[in-house]
């Protein structure tokens, strides 16, 4: 490990480690709760085996950001709707008096925030391995796991994990990051031993990379590409037939990947502490929009009425659809992105070449081999009234020359999306709002939103350099 | 055969077969040359086999278009480069009195015009097959193959093929066409036995089409395929060695293929004989490129010092090159041409998406997965005064944008042509020309030379048109 890699790894340790008053702090809040959940659930005749899992259980939590999770794992005699009522139920009464959030995407849950620390109260069943009946059942076994395997030098390895992953923005399960769960980083240190090894692998990352920690697959691992897609494959010890890393976004992995490298590189504290963003002045704004030279088109609209999760599901699936819009229109994307404050104000941003497009553009037939094909396309564009030249032949095959159907892209997103954008592929909650109303903004026009809400003009600002925190004086 | 077709192809028969009276006429001046040669050529004690050769020799010439061609056959004690030398002293005697034009690509000969009938008279020397010294040399023994497989009926179907193909624009082997020859007709007569089925046969081409008529290959076709690319190969009878179609550009082929299908469908005079494009006058012509929404550019230039077949051939090879350019930079190219009056007037032509580009565009790095790479694009666009914005990971690769060089296509193609283009792939004698001057008119511009010129005014119509004139009125 090179001197500097250490010292820094020193310092960061030094701010993550929970002190010892934290520690006790912490813990006695999370038997207080644990002992709470029971007691509701015995006032309300329900049969639960509560117990903390997550980091708190497993001392692998930051100091900087301590979660509780408390689980009560419930008998498979309730029904799997009904899970979240009982649950819920339980929860609301174990965590009176705390502020409460409802999180209900495919599995339900309560988080509250008790002395300010997040705490979640979560059901499961109570199944063997391998019964699996809702998507928490294997969390207690993931806490047995981790505390077997996990050493205290190792506890310390995957603080710097997670504090690495944070800094550089792949950490987190939820489907607004879909990047590392901190089961993922306690298994990666579980298999590389250390933080400074975690990164070498994935610096080195090719293709694919594939652990079985548990050697599962002895004797048979030429079968694991094949029954995993996916280009990071992390075997569950506790579940063979599951990848821990399924649900990562490549794009989280690959960023991972070009932070591991520019960090063995050249070792900096930033990877784990990024400055904080200081948003351009309106002023600054406008300028640096007009002398880009590109265009940006921003669709503003308001609330939707969704947790977390469903929103920001919908939120991505819609914007794959708009990019496969504009892109099948032949707009030159350049970019594009999607915010929200998860309250009243969305938008999706496509930053493309220009906003315009040349009305006529070169469209390719049948190659001459495919005979009736040719024939088609003949009958079809030869006297037809949207031709501007041709049928002639190129390379090989029929060309004409078209009118496009759509030359202005702002155009053609209002026209698209003014009835919802259901046909064109927006999702179910987003279109019911856009149905309502939706702005379309052009370049300096974002001003309106941009001075009303600091978050979205510390992401716009960052969206417009581009370039990750920790590439910034490379 | 259609009645549609009978009727038609006796039409043209009638038309392109020559008259008792056109024949005895174009024969007795062709033995008269002959005579003239063979008396020339012992004038200068050249010993040379003088004999008639071609379409007049074979009777498959066209009534409206008779060209007599005389060969001599000469010593191969002559070196190569004398051939032309002594050829043409024997030639110019021989055709002392008529219009006599020089003519010399790859082979010398003169072309003369004896009472309006144009004649070749060319050197090729005497050799036994398999050893030939220069291109002409297996003229003879195509005459001698030609007339001892073609009956007189087979001498119809060539007259109806060769006019078909002069109407649909890909007869002749110049470079300028880039066509069928006179005796590759002949071969494809001799193959398919008629007109009607050699049309069927190209109808169905798809791919490759392989004609072996002596059977040199038997029992070895498979080799063919192996031993010729092109997509139609004619193995010469007397030579088999050699594809008699390799000089087909595949536009002509194609062409020939698209013709036949259209003309087996629905048999019109027109494919024969095609109406006189009626230019459009400069109103029009102003009118037409303005609504059509594209941009023509032409690269407009002067006479070029160079015979025939030399000029086409560095136009078309200069045009590929200004095609690679304007590609390379971006700009849609809907499609180019080239157009020269053989004397004082040359003009490339491009038709382009739009003149200008916008000033930004997205520049692909290498995929995560190479590493090295990776770290050599950080390095140069990381913190580079060009990159707009990035470097960012966008599917597994870096990605950044930056600033297009060139946003102007005329005055791309101004910068790369004005000292001759010869860096930019322009051939040599046409970069000789353009280092002394050249205008580039955009648009309605090209009215100069629309005016001055109104072969050019035809082609410019036909240009803008694009569609063949068989598909007219499909």
């Amino acid at each position: 490990m090179s001197e500097d890699l250490e010292k820094i790894c020193k310092t960061v340790l030094e701010r993550v480690t929970p002190s010892r008053e934290k520690r006790e702090k912490i813990e006695a809040l999370a038997k207080e709760l644990e002992a709470k959940v029971a007691s509701a659930a015995a006032d309300f005749g329900v049969k639960a085996i509560v117990r903390l899992e997550g980091s708190v259980a497993k001392d692998t939590w930051l100091s900087e950001e301590p979660e509780i999770d408390v689980f009560m794992r419930l008998p498979t005699s309730i029904p799997r709707k009904s899970l979240g009522e009982v649950a819920l139920k339980v929860a609301r009464r174990a965590a009176e008096g705390a502020r409460q959030v409802e999180r209900f995407a495919e599995h339900p849950y309560l988080e509250a925030f008790v002395d300010d620390v997040r705490v979640n109260i979560v059901p499961c069943y109570d199944t063997k391995p391998g019964e699996w009946l809702s998507a928490t059942d294997r969390t207690p076994y993931h806490t047995d796991y981790a505390k077997k395997r996990l050493t205290s030098q190792m506890k310390d390895e995957v603080r710097l994990l997670k504090r690495f992953m944070k800094g550089v923005g792949v950490y987190g399960a939820e489907i607004k990051v879909g990047g590392f769960s901190g089961y993922l980083c306690e298994l990666l240190i579980i298999s590389f031993e250390n933080f400074a090894n975690t990164l070498k692998a994935f610096a080195q990352h090719k293709g694919r990379m594939i652990v079985d920690i548990e050697n599962h697959y002895r004797g048979r691992r030429d079968e694991l590409p094949l029954l995993f897609s996916e280009p990071l494959v992390i075997v569950d010890p506790v579940d063979m037939g599951r990848n821990v890393a399924s649900a990562v976004q490549s794009q989280k992995l690959y960023t991972f990947v070009a932070a591991a490298r520019a960090f063995l590189e050249k070792p900096s504290l930033k990877f784990f502490y990024p400055s904080e963003t200081k948003p351009l002045t309106t002023k600054e704004l406008k300028a640096r929009i007009s002398t880009r030279g590109s265009i940006m088109l921003f669709v503003v609209f308001g609330k939707v009425e969704a947790v977390s999760d469903v929103l920001w599901g919908q939120l991505y699936k819609s914007q794959r659809s708009l990019k496969k819009l504009i892109k099948l229109n032949d707009f030159g994307l350049l970019r594009c992105a999607v915010w929200s404050n998860e309250k009243d104000l969305n938008a999706f941003i496509l930053e493309l070449e220009s906003r315009y497009l040349p009305p006529v553009k070169k469209h390719l037939g049948p190659p001459m081999g495919k005979e009736r094909e040719c024939k088609s396309f003949l009958a079809k564009y030869a006297c037809a009234t949207g031709t501007v030249a041709g049928p002639y032949i190129e390379d090989g095959r029929w060309i004409v020359h078209v009118r496009r159907r759509h030359t202005d892209a702002a155009a053609l997103l209002y026209e698209r999306l003014k009835d919802g954008g259901r046909s064109a592929g927006i999702a179910k909650e987003i279109a019911h709002v856009l149905q309502h109303g939706f702005k379309i903004l052009v370049n300096e026009e974002v001003e309106e939103i941009y001075e009303k809400d600091s978050e979205f003009a510390k992401f716009l600002t960052e969206f417009l350099s581009g370039k990750p925190k920790w590439l910034e004086d490379m």
